[in-house]
């Protein structure tokens, strides 16, 4: 193949402590180009059926891509991914900051961690060289004090550390990976953290001088000029500068479809005290960003007010402020602020932090469990409950022992009917966007392969009428909008191609934010970055075709460990009407969602009622998975 | 939808002599583009199932592309359309020259004849101005005498004049569609010259003087400067300019797969006498092309010897040449040249004229007809009696009006036999390309929807190794050399996307030497110039799909028709080893056609066993047809 792209991918096995590099073909990487789908790759083939994810038969792989680290905005995201201990299915969280390109940099496209580490370890990569460092006394500290460390250890604040904290060690089942300088970029969901601890791996830092060797510098420079020049005028990425993503949480209270106290209300009354803008005014701490981006669409806050907030760790995102405010009941903005500290302070989930504590206050308030059994008060809107159960979480202390099991496991342990409030899909707690005022979002928590997330679900809402989100995926055979309240075919069809493109940002670790909804770059302009990266002639249709092998290698795997159709089950509460404001009396329809299910399975090529890859399918694919039999 | 494409479609009752003029919305046409998707939508859509292909409820349709007469070389086809007499299935024909650009710039996208004319009618259409004339003078004359008798009534020799010949208006089912000013261009398969005739229309005449209005003048116009620049310098374009397609010929005897005597053989021993190099040193007439295209990959032949041979009438390529030489035995090159000259100066399709011919010698040489029965010693080889039972077949005349059915319905009635002897898929004939040696070309007969069809196949030989080809389609996602002789998976997926990639072709009505497969223009170049001509932002995926759906409703059309697996059948000859040659031995095995053609099916998104597409592929590819049912 004329102007190879090459590259490595480090294989370390933590029981034995050694470690071997590949070299894959460049088919491969063409193949696969990174991220999601590289990992799907190993995975699919690595891991026996039904491995243990907590065990060391289980594959923790950080991956980037081909395009990784090159001086364009939104290229910066990395890929954690593991067999997930939430769904024991596959697992993938994406983050972007600074880590992703340095790793590339520091010379490797992927890291595959094999077993169990006897003790704590970290991995040190600097240029190319590799080292298993001892972490025994980094171990049970603030993530902030171990970059810290790391970084005087290693004799360089450059150095980009991405890691787990206490959470991870004691392996809460929704644990995130994070990584700095800021704390602001987060691998959060399906319970990467947790691997990451089981392998008693506490980090990974990495320093690299070795810039990406892409092919054409001045198509990329062009395209970064562009970029510039051109993102002040896209309202959207405007508000994701001057206030970030917790602007949502206004707009979608407005909408009527704001999870409230467990997603049992849509409206929450004291929104404008949670607002983006409240937080802004009593908690502002400027903003942050990624490499090579100007948006900077990062919030970090602070304060010296009752609660003391760090600015070291970030501020909440859209996901996290919901999710400690409207959907506890939650009025005090400072005490949503200080749980999101507290989160990436000691590696937890936002998501699936504020979505159990909510399940459980519901528990409380419905009298499955009382007071003394949790040991608080902890009831919707009150704050102080909230912050001392989340540490209880952290530290698998008291009742937070059962919560650190995520509201699925939580609910079978506590039993008497809790399952029922238990907001989770395949085991992952839902991400704060209600599904019954925007039915694709239903069916992308149904059918994801990682269970609900908020990576893998199109964004409903955005191309309900024409307008700049609509014009932007025309080159996707998207041309005419579909009302966010249907679900039938042509709904379908949008999250089907919506998904495919989305699999290909993943496997490219793409920021959702610069390039899709495709807020920024065009369609055509992806492929153009892959094209002056690796200097292959390439094109959508070939890209595309990534992110449809990487779901159907997903499917595989989650076949392989025990999915079945069944799994693919929304919460019996979004069938539910909600009970007031502007969407009052909406609710998902179950056979609506069955068929849709259905239609999906059909789309992607697999069989309509199994949801089992054709043959014909894996080989249109080139799937590589020797071991599939249909019917598996 | 910004930027907006708008066209016009005619639609003329022949029956009444009447028009009415129709305007989709720009979305049909973003959504079909033209030629043969947009031929698929109307005929399966229009037509009653079991329509007679001869009747006045069969539809025909003439139609260009969105790109169709931008000046960039290879935009310039059209396709003619209509439920085949030959396979009683869709019936398509392609064809390059100036009469696409022409109708175009004369104002319309597509014309659908409906209905039939109770008298002999031309259609004329200047400037939008439309008006059905009498052709009564014209009926039964060389196609040569009706073009310079429409050029003199209509005061312009610029008009293009699309026609049929006596072939066609005696409704031959191999009679052609043609066009000149030379006659090198013609709509050869499918019989579409006999629906015409039985519409009695003997012509369309176009001029029109209103250039395409193309949003991006300026992109076009380095497109097609840098192809003027670089077309030389691809060896296989440099072949088309100085020998023309008929170069193959050589080519492939040498490779030993040259039908030769019906298909018993593959090597022919006169191959030096009728070869093109022979035709250029024997008949030269110089070179003649297309609007806009440098290549004139065109070459006429002439003579005033043994074979009065008027230029007029262009000369043979590939498929003419090898029709009426070695598949018949023939060694004298200017016969076969005549033979060209008649077939365009009555209207017939070479290939169906000459496979035709083949099968009736070896019917006499194994003694299932008798020389008395055919009124000459039509026997391999024989050129005289070859020239003679040419006419008889235009003319329909004594046993030529058996051969006029073509091959499958003159076996029926020969009986003895001879259906063994038939070279044709679904009643159209195969074209000169011996599937025993490149396997594909026997994977696309039988799945063609036209039948056997050169323009249906995908170029097998071409990807066997890397090199130009190989490079050129790798956007396509196809890596990797393809064995020839394969038909496993990685074949059929082949196949599929270049299948798909041709439809696309088809669609857009783009020469497949100047674009595929993929010779000059790259993959990205087709979207370029679809964005340049319409204003629309779109990208390959989105093309494709164009090319997917239109495969699909053609193969909703054949099932409302009644077509059937059972009808996807190759010759049994095909089954039986070449008898000698560097390829003796080699055979096609039916149980891996049949497992391709399963497999084809699967990757389409179709029923693998039954060939049905699924409901949900239908609603992907939003398949506007009503009236489908899955099982229909």
């Amino acid at each position: 193949m004329p102007n190879g792209y090459t590259g490595s991918i480090l294989r370390v096995n933590l029981t034995s402590g050694t470690w071997t590099t590949e070299h894959p073909e460049e088919i491969f990487y063409r193949t696969y180009l990174g991220g999601r789908a590289l990992a799907a790759y190993y995975l699919l083939n690595d891991l026996p059926a039904f491995t243990d994810p907590l065990g060391p038969e289980n594959e923790l792989i950080f991956a980037v891509s081909v395009t990784t680290g090159a001086r364009v905005p939104g290229l910066s995201r990395y890929t954690v991914a593991a067999k997930s201990p939430l769904t024991g299915l596959y697992g993938e969280a994406e983050a972007s900051g600074y880590f992703g390109a340095e790793m590339k940099w520091a010379g490797y496209d992927a890291i595959i961690f094999e077993g169990c580490s006897p003790d704590p370890v970290y991995l040190a990569i600097v240029d190319g060289e590799v080292e298993l460092r001892d972490a025994a006394r980094l171990w049970g500290k603030d993530t902030g004090d171990v970059q810290a460390a790391i970084w005087e250890e290693m004799g360089d604040r450059k150095v980009q550390v991405a890691q787990i904290g206490p959470a991870g060690e004691n392996l809460v089942r929704f644990a995130c990976v994070l990584s700095g300088p800021v704390f602001s970029h987060v691998n959060g969901r399906a319970g990467m953290g947790a691997v990451m601890g089981s392998k008693k791996l506490r980090a990974v830092a990495v320093r690299g001088h070795q810039r990406n060797a892409v092919k054409d510098e001045e198509a990329l420079r062009k395209l970064a000029v562009w970029f510039g020049q051109t993102w002040k005028s896209n309202p959207d990425d405007r508000l994701l500068r001057e206030v970030g993503t917790a602007a949502y949480l206004s707009a979608l209270n407005g909408a009527g479809i704001l999870p409230t106290r467990n997603f049992s209300e849509g409206v929450f009354e004291a929104t404008d005290a949670v607002s983006a803008e409240a937080m802004r005014r009593e908690l502002d701490a400027g903003s942050e960003g990624c490499y090579a981006c100007p948006v900077r669409c990062k919030h970090p806050v602070k304060s010296d007010g009752v609660y003391k907030i760090d600015p070291l760790y970030g501020g909440p995102e859209y996901e996290s402020l919901a999710a400690f405010t409207s959907s506890q009941g939650i009025s005090d903005v400072a005490a949503a602020a200080k749980a999101n500290e507290l989160c990436n302070r000691w590696g937890l989930d936002t998501i699936g932090a504020g979505v159990t504590i909510a399940f459980a206050q519901e528990c409380l308030e419905k009298g499955i469990i009382s007071e003394a059994e949790v040991g608080a008060e902890l009831r919707f809107g009150n704050a102080e409950a909230m912050l001392a159960i989340l540490e209880q979480i952290a530290f698998r202390r008291g009742f937070g022992d059962i919560l650190a099991e995520g509201t699925k496991r939580a609910a079978d342990k506590i039993g008497k009917g809790a399952e029922k409030l238990a907001m989770q899909v395949k085991g992952q707690e839902l991400p704060l966007h209600d599904p019954r005022g925007k039915k694709g979002v239903g069916l992308g928590y149904a059918v994801s392969p990682t269970g609900a997330d908020h990576l893998q679900i199109e964004h409903d809402g955005a191309f309900a009428a024409p307008g700049l989100f609509l014009d932007k995926i025309r080159p996707l055979g998207i041309n005419e909008p579909v009302d966010v309240l249907s679900l039938g075919p042509e709904k379908t069809r949008l999250f089907t191609y919506l998904q495919i493109w989305w699999s290909l940002l993943n496997s490219l670790d793409w920021c959702f934010f610069t390039v899709a909804p495709v807020r920024h770059f065009e369609v055509e302009h992806v492929a153009q970055i892959v094209e002056a990266c690796t200097g292959w002639n390439t094109s959508i249709w070939e890209l595309m075709k990534v992110g449809e092998r990487a779901l159907t290698e997903l499917r595989l795997f989650n076949l392989k460990h025990g999915w079945s159709r069944e799994d693919d089950a929304l919460p019996d509460r979004l069938y539910e009407p909600l009970p007031g404001g502007p969407m009052e009396g909406f609710r998902m329809d179950r056979e609506e969602v069955e068929a849709a299910i259905d239609a999906y399975h059909g789309m992607m090529g697999w069989d309509e009622r199994t949801g089992v890859p054709t043959e014909a399918k894996l080989e249109e694919l080139q799937v590589c998975y020797p071991g599939w039999r249909p019917g598996l």
